[in-house]
């Protein structure tokens, strides 16, 4: 793949996830009749039957990553250089930008808006820090020992943390900052925002430590 | 497989599609009591769920199309003769409407009906555009890296369609005219059915654009 | 296998199979509070994925047929001996007997009931007919094109059946006549019985002629 | 793996599952504003996918038991040692009530908490001795046919059992004793708990001694 190909990849699939992210929630929140756990299960099948077909589709053309903290996790293991990096994680914050924006314009709303809706306190902190070291887990453990499945383990896991999690798991410094831009469903106002990134990039690096040492001494896949 | 079993096998598909998804909105508006969101989440189960049955069943006897977008993308790629598509996308819009009155039979509704709903606007334009961008790229990408996957990642792709897109995914121009046949939960009134069909082509265009950019340099799968 | 544990295995499956789709028919209607689609979500899902795991524990037993359709099919095509076939059929009556008291059982309800449920009308009937046709369609196509995903198409066929056809898809007549001993939400009245148990056996054959026909000239899989 | 590591990662993969269960069980009674069906049709799809996650992730590190008496079944069958066996029930123990401290924590309520909730009687009993029966075949038929598929079969057999069993499936004296110390939608008084646990372990007994049997000829996997 050419440089270009690569950062053009990781931003469309970010910007794909963003829709389905925003847009249904959009959606399960227009039908659900103010019974919100309808539709977060709107929500959550939306997203992680997106999530396994994303990944699926963008793997090889740019790893998929769609998160700045799974970059992250690559770079710090060296499987990731630098330079790429970077660019990805540009890609992924303005992808995950124009998803919201698309989102918007296909339920015709404005497409500026700016969340109101506050998610803080110590919980919320806790609860990304744990949907990230699930996250970022679920990524190293299943890519050493069965790679081909880990595109369906990270939709299923998000399937899970949706739920389990009471911060409904944004574990993504880049849908994080998107889901700012929405005044719906899948918003969280700004000021919460510096809380939900410095919770996930905690979260990551307590999960490299703690999965980098408990799949050391397994051997690598060939 | 001869020329006639491939035509009889993608219109028996796509009538068995179209039943799947008529029927199982009818059984979701019967029973929801007036919540939209619970009909939806019974109509996006049964499809998705039918549709990677469906795609596996089919298949192998007639490339399991159901869809004269997708026969055009073959079509365009060189992977399907001119006159083969043409009766494919007879034996869709015809399979299609037997399908339509198949649920009408079951249900004990008149064979005939008209939809009213009306389903217009840019939004609803741009959703059909972008829900038939994504179906066609999953398609072009899962079948270049994936191709047992390809079946599953459609039935997901709709699954997660059905709700992030303000339409809920007809992305199918077949399927859009044979439900302007129903005046139910799937339904779609006939002036808004012009509107649908020329953002599908559209989104099928555009995404063979796109994404064949970006397979290009990625090698075919052996 | 010997002959005492085939048979004893298909008894089991048959009797863990009714009491997934009896007990989860009591769970649903006990905490929907009145809406039956809430609770046909609970008993579709429950049936899907207990169906896909039984299927995959008993194939290699059993064959897993749990219905007497299906053993008609395999005895026609010539896949099962005709004593072998008897003996089947009885174990599957009994075995779905034994699971509705089960799920009784379990939710402390008398064990011996009759349904009052009456499931009558030409749409029934056709219902019933449509869904054998594609569950027999499922088998005989998956198990020729790609045999190790028979068990999850037949429990995903069902979980879209459960929607699409206005019977809810019992598709089996062991499973009909044990669920007219059930007066739950699963039930059946003895006097609809025969009309699904026939459109169930109509279904069935013409499955076989059609799909026969489309699947002749595909090479069997190695 | 060392010793340590393997304990480690059993602790670790049991709390993740707890957290999950109650996690998700707060998340469903929070929203689902007292529809229980829908509260349970969340928690269902939560556990159910962060089970199949949750064994991929740790099946290579631990054989991701997380359940004394799937610990106990490999010691009978002689596939774990006595001593790992014995850490392991204690890890599970542990790192049960360390999941639902965490799932506690997230969601800003007491860490110390005791269940009020009563679940008696003989049926219940019975649920979880079928509950756990189920369990231990599911994983010794697939276990001995289709290996690969395990995680997948236990997450979906869990999927059924929420809904088909009348106690909604604890099936481990782990979970069950660590649900006691919750006071939330998945929550068990202790004075339930013996029964349930003395329920498991009869299940698990006749499953070994049925399973055994049922799969006695047939020949192990290579």
């Amino acid at each position: 793949m050419s440089f270009a190909r690569n950062i053009a990849a990781e931003a469309l699939g970010t910007a794909m996830l963003l829709a389905v992210v925003v847009g249904s929630g959009i959606m399960g929140q227009r039908l659900a009749a103010g019974n919100d756990a309808i539709a977060l299960l709107g929500n959550t099948i939306a997203t992680g039957a997106g999530l396994v077909v994303l990944i699926h589709m963008f793997a090889p053309l740019s790893g998929a990553h769609f998160n700045p903290v799974v970059t992250l996790t690559f770079l710090l293991r060296g499987d990731t250089a630098p330079r790429l990096a970077l660019f990805y994680v540009a890609a992924q914050f303005n992808g995950a930008v124009i998803g919201v924006w698309a989102a918007h314009a296909m339920f015709g709303e404005p497409l500026w808006q700016i969340s109101t809706k506050l998610r803080d306190g110590w919980g919320q902190g806790l609860a990304e820090a744990i949907a990230t070291f699930g996250l970022i887990g679920t990524i190293l453990t299943t890519q050493r020992s069965r790679p081909e499945f880990t595109p369906t383990a990270v939709g299923l896991y998000i399937t899970a943390a949706y739920w389990f999690t009471a911060s409904t798991s944004f574990a993504n410094p880049a849908v994080t900052l998107a889901r700012s831009l929405t005044d719906s469903f899948a918003g969280i106002a700004l000021p919460s925002v510096p809380l939900f990134i410095a919770s996930q990039i905690a979260g990551a690096v307590v999960a490299l430590l703690v999965f980098g040492w408990l799949i050391l001494e397994e051997p690598p896949h060939v």
